[in-house]
């Protein structure tokens, strides 16, 4: 046993022995701290564990308390409010901020807590570099022509074979493989739109959505959308009525930034919608593999009767983001978006789909995704507990149900591009709100990442930001 | 010495002694053949050697015969004819029959005289295996992030000292890494022009020209292009004169299909024509490295004092076509390039770019590259050689400068789809002519391609398309 466990299971004894009662305020993580010798970090292990257990329950500012419902867990911290984004259309250009943003998270010696990519120490490069090496011996001949839209036969059989494990039949004939997720969105975009279009987005929104419409030329209308549950169906059909939406592009499972996994009635609610409405919908599962639940998230896609979801997909987040491989299943689109592609990149490198293919073949991804997983879902907690700790009054925070980043609503004064800035020049990186809207909606809010490995580092760049933060609300 | 070699010894001997004389006709192939009792196939090889030492010159249908100016040589099958496009701009739609041609040509066991890739058996596949296994060992942490555009630092700089190598000095900060030539291109054009914009393009031109024309919405206008010099710049100039063009797309060296390099007061003329006008124009170099020549190929981007050429460069045809590592260098309209690059597909996959770069930066690319040139070389002279020979009556074909492809035109009467159906039957693909084209212009041209190393399978495939094409004509 652990000595955070061992602490954990100190302090439930006390709790079951009547020593704190519900509604009690346990001893903060500093006095824990100091009257068992032992690390603040250890103290915060053990209160999320207890958390984790519905034993305590945190409150912003004010510490820990012994939870009033003990078998229940639930979100602590002050839970965000949905949004409420002016429904009026917006060109696009969001990608020279996003673009300054990425190349600041690629310093070597920054903390990446605005990287939007998973933490790549947990991918399991060697295995996948063995076999790149062993496809590019054996088929030495190869060059593109195998890879020729839709992708290589390897590689689609084996996408197929992973969406039916989880409980999707997919036909292989279907799958395109793309240059990763982000040329599949561009294409399942152009295949339904074009420039001038309007396009219905989640508010706050991915911006890798943002960028397929300003590449376009289209515009973009935010929609009201629930941080637990999603893009709000009732608040979309409103925009239907009233003006012409050409598309749809949502991401229902661990939206980034919002971590939310929209519930199975609502994402049948949103097919049904927009199918009757004969209106397109790009679904970006970019994160789907990576859920903090018992099972794998149902997809837009599976409620699909008339061939209007374009699903997307990708390695990136999942297996390796070095490789760029993603794919398209656009349903009555197919033909359109394969052409594209073709067009666009020609082909998808071969090797890499190979190599791919032959790891998800032999290879223990399923055992790879458990580890990921678990990992993320522990350090979504520590970091939880060390904004709830950390950061100034009036923070609120997602809860998220899988990926890897939280999004945090900072006091209304705090803009986060000077926050982005002053944390910066301390060799830190966050993900500034301003990205994620075509608004100024998200003004005083940040994306952080919380895919790399633990360390007192990263626990000190946490609570770095939260005193910049502070700083910036006063 | 091999046996061609002293067959052609021999008959230079009888020459020099007067056994034949200027304007003979020496014994026809298969009469040599059977005088000799060797091969069909030493015999051309002999005969070829004659013809690029300037003793012989062969004409079509008749034979060969002693050359008039023995210490020359050039061309000796019936030359091409400058092309004499209609000047209306069309709507593009090639993709559809490229890309089930190269399906075809895709098919294992069909003999690639289609195929539009060089010879994938000359790469070094094994060296650039190893580079990039120690590349993705060394750099295991290593994710999208370093690859941002416009691209890998260690492969940008060995680029620029590659254009430097070659007589081209080329700011690093001005090269954006891409998937492919495909996409620099695509990315370029987009850059300078828009949906209904006219594009002037050369007459015949590579269909992945037209391919990003028809990818972005645009016309294409043909321009009259001459066989050995390129596109004609005084017809250029009068379509300027007459309508508006928005950018012009070329291949100055080794085009393909025609396979000329254009002469460097062409290009310089090009360049300024189109300067005068503000007339941006996309450079496809992707076989400048190709060369038959002593020398490196200039380029249209060394004489550009504007900024207006946007340059693009691959390495698939040159190093590996596995990789799918291609570049802008696009003047002016860089950070336009580098803004779409990175809304088009993110990134270019990292590890590919910096194995790459090692190969470039440690091994003998010069010594490869000399080394396929010096083979596509010799295997233009003989795919020339066996057309000359076994092709129909009125059959004439390009002298290419580099590169790795034949443009042959057929009598007037030979549908080359309907030879490229005959052709597929038979377990052999050509590219049919109408690929190169938004008109119909080229309906009886069809393009070979001669990077195979040299077979007796090669040469019986040129046989069975010779005759097929003579069936055809009938």
């Amino acid at each position: 046993m652990k000595l955070y466990e061992k602490l954990a299971d100190d302090i439930e004894t006390l709790i079951r022995k009547g020593v704190f009662r519900p509604g009690d305020r346990v001893p903060s993580v500093r006095q824990a701290s100091q009257q068992h010798r032992i690390s603040i970090t250890t103290v915060i292990r053990a209160y999320l564990l207890l958390e984790s257990r519905g034993v305590l329950e945190s409150r912003p500012q004010s510490g820990y308390f012994v939870s009033a419902r003990a078998a229940e867990s639930g979100t602590h911290a002050d839970d965000l409010r949905p949004s409420r984004p002016v429904a009026a259309s917006a060109e696009v250009d969001v990608s020279r901020l996003v673009l300054s943003t990425l190349r600041s998270i690629g310093a070597d010696d920054a903390v990446p807590l605005g990287s939007p990519y998973p933490d790549p120490q947990l991918f399991p490069y060697e295995k996948l570099n063995r076999y790149s090496t062993a496809v590019g011996r054996k088929r030495s001949s190869w060059g593109v022509t195998h890879a020729l839209p839709p992708g290589s036969p390897e590689l689609v059989r084996q996408i197929a074979r992973r969406y039916l494990e989880n409980g999707m039949a997919v036909d292989p004939n279907e799958i395109i493989v793309t240059v990763g997720a982000t040329e599949a969105i561009n294409l399942c975009l152009q295949a339904v739109a074009k420039p001038g279009d309007v396009i219905a987005v989640e508010s706050p929104t991915f911006y890798a959505m943002l960028h397929a419409i300003e590449r376009s030329g289209m515009k973009a209308i935010e929609v009201a959308t629930h941080p637990e549950y999603g893009i709000e169906v009732d608040a979309l059909a409103r925009i239907i009525d009233t003006q012409p939406v050409a598309a749809c592009m949502v991401m229902p499972n661990f939206q980034n930034p919002l971590g939310f996994l929209m519930p199975d009635e609502r994402k049948r609610e949103l097919v049904d919608l927009l199918a009757r409405n004969n209106i397109p919908v790009i679904e970006n599962g970019v994160y789907n593999e990576l859920y903090f639940g018992d099972s794998h998230p149902t997809t837009l896609k599976s409620y699909d009767k008339k061939g209007m979801v374009l699903h997307c997909g990708s390695f990136s987040k999942s297996l390796t983001a070095a490789y760029r491989i993603g794919w398209a299943i656009p349903g009555r689109f197919r033909d359109q978006v394969e052409k594209l592609k073709f067009l666009n990149t020609l082909t998808t490198a071969a090797i890499p789909q190979l190599a791919i293919a032959e790891y998800l073949e032999r290879d223990g991804y399923e055992h790879h995704l458990r580890r990921i997983r678990k990992r993320y879902a522990q350090q979504a907690n520590l970091m939880k507990a060390m904004v709830t700790r950390f950061f100034p009054a009036g923070t609120r925070m997602s809860s998220p149900a899988g990926g890897y980043v939280l999004w945090i609503e900072l006091p209304a004064r705090v803009d986060s591009m000077k926050l982005y800035e002053l944390a910066l020049a301390r060799g830190i990186t966050i993900g500034p709100g301003n990205m994620f809207s075509v608004s100024d909606s998200y003004r005083n809010f940040i994306r952080l990442n919380y895919s790399t490995p633990w360390s007192p580092e990263i626990e000190q760049a946490i609570i770095t930001v939260g005193k910049l933060a502070a700083s910036c609300a006063r």
